[in-house]
């Protein structure tokens, strides 16, 4: 299996994705990797390979991208200069079938157009979806989508993240019946926008699906959901302040105990739990968002992702290679649009998915 | 000072409405407090009020309402029987005058539409948005709005919130320029929908309001915002997941000392600062949220708060009857928009602030 990376996007430079992915084919005797980026600059850091990750670094293979796209890159400017990029080298090389699968830490936003643009979707998905596992409370984990990619979504695209994120668990998972729910501001039918109650009366017509209708934003941790869908923005507000949440806490728990455990002993006890704590937390472990719906696997790591979670973004994409992730999305897609056109009443052709006015008079929704 | 009190509206029963408005009516002494339920229910509740808070027990009055609005209560049964209910009681008194102010731990969307109903909002709102405190990085808060009761909200819309927000935070808090940013995808100006990039322009023009632009989901507890305006879907789903995720890494700080702090006298060292942990995160402390643009003060209080959590809500309703927030900001509301119809070119007349489908060409955004 061959692995392509844009070894430059992440916020911790080439160090970070060279002994990600010298540590991911170091477990994986099977896995070779292409590392896109300035050529002198790659093989200094494959030179300098932890001792332990040496001989994985023969299955490192470098090809030379001179330039780099940048977090704060315009999308147009992106789109332009791309071909020139370890982003869009590693991209092309994709399209043309040298690798499986490809895997960037960089500007998400370049990584989507770029990654449209070489590899196309799936028949019938417009745009792809971005989708990562969250932890839940009883140590399971959610896959959350949108997050980001469409930021306005209507009643068809949320069934399309539906499906797409319960194949995905099912496929890559395995998990037998993934739980589906739709994200909204209240559990009773007559909440939310116009979008998301339509997308509930069609997500209702999937007889092969546990869709179970509408979690509030809490339901996400609960652990009772397998897949959790809403539009890109809301997804992706609910991500980012999550994140947001989660280092606040940590640091506040680090801050309890330097304030008032001066005891030498008490912190030197105390030391070995907190440290388990923090691994706990870590969102490391879930690195690696999918890019569900294009015709190819990518996995967008993290910007700030170390060598370990780089590692886990490179595991996420080979798990999508060896369950062959867009080719069964993409079979079943077809045949649940047929099923579903098969059973009327459709309503696929009714409603523009912009919300009316309408949806207002169901808007007196609630806070907690 | 007179605050009318829904006391059956919260989780935990009448028990902790009555003592909550015993301590708050306890801790200041100008205040007297209207009960409003089942008048036996409240006198034997007011009848075995803890020893402390027996005196200011005699500032309590009960008025007599026979029903009570349940949680999963349809809105349109609330608005047709509401007239019996401890809800739609309490609210009447308010409109009646014999009160300054009303607070609630019921059915959110119950009490936004009976209030909207008997108090009427300010003039240019037609609907009020719910607004809370949130805990900052830095230990301030930060206020966010609209948290559910606008699920779509045009850039007129946003503007109001932003607006209200700032208000309250400068009015209630004290705060000379609150900072005020748009919830977004992105902090560059193409990204986000339609009309948070509109509310974006509009913003950019109120020369005497500290705007920022955009923030990320991040920003919300970041510390460096004042006050964050959404759309209530947006805000609610926000909202909730934080709840959420607070809960579950709570969970976790308690279950890792549990698990591995077997020794008795590790256990009774990490007792106190796990407590101080725990009193830190609590959300207790911002119980209390306000129902902003409406002609009068009504303060919604979360339904499973304790009577500490109850006493809190009070003191929020106090804080905004002391400052006279609601005239305030009419006053406020009506000198601004007379600045900006006075300032060309208006762009408040354009856009239906629905998104159209142009925007989503700003769509790639991203996921870090």
């Amino acid at each position: 299996m061959r692995i392509a990376v844009d070894a430059m996007g992440g916020d911790l430079g080439p160090r970070a994705t060279v002994q990600g992915a010298a540590s991911a084919a170091s477990s994986d005797p099977d896995l070779e990797i292409r590392l896109f980026g300035p050529r002198r600059q790659l093989e200094d850091e494959v030179s300098c390979l932890p001792r332990l990750l040496v001989a994985a670094g023969s299955r490192l293979q470098i090809v030379d991208a001179p330039s780099v796209i940048g977090q704060g890159q315009s999308l147009s400017d992106a789109l332009r200069h791309g071909q020139t990029t370890s982003m869009g080298r590693m991209l092309d090389s994709l399209s043309r079938g040298e690798a499986q699968a490809g895997v960037s830490a960089g500007n998400t936003g370049a990584l989507m157009a770029l990654s449209r643009r070489s590899l196309g979707t799936l028949p019938g998905i417009p745009r792809p979806a971005i989708s990562t596992a969250i932890p839940t409370r009883n140590r399971g984990r959610c896959y959350l989508l949108d997050l980001g990619a469409n930021v306005e979504a209507s009643a068809e695209r949320l069934v399309d993240f539906a499906l797409m994120g319960e194949a995905m668990a099912r496929l890559v998972d395995g998990i037998s019946a993934p739980r589906v729910a739709l994200l909204n501001v209240g559990v009773e039918g007559a909440k939310g926008t116009a979008s998301v109650r339509e997308a509930d009366a069609l997500l209702r017509r999937q007889s092969d699906m546990a869709y179970c209708g509408y979690v509030e934003g809490d339901g996400i941790f609960g652990g009772s959901m397998d897949v959790v869908v809403c539009d890109g923005f809301v997804g992706n507000a609910v991500l980012k302040a999550s994140e947001g949440l989660a280092r606040m806490l940590v640091e506040r728990v680090q801050a309890t105990f330097v304030a008032h455990w001066s005891s030498r002993l008490v912190g030197l006890l105390a030391r070995p739990a907190l440290r388990r704590l923090k691994g706990e937390l870590d969102p490391v472990r879930y690195n690696g968002a999918s890019l569900l719906g294009l015709a190819g696997i990518v996995v967008k790591s993290h910007g700030g992702a170390d060598a370990t979670g780089f590692h886990f973004a490179l595991r996420r994409a080979v798990q999508e290679v060896r369950h062959n992730l867009p080719g069964r999305l993409a079979a079943e897609l077809d045949q649940r649009r047929s099923a579903m056109e098969a059973t009327p009443p459709s309503r696929f052709d009714e409603g523009s998915g912009i919300p009316g006015p309408a949806s207002q008079d169901h808007a007196e929704n609630h806070q907690e």
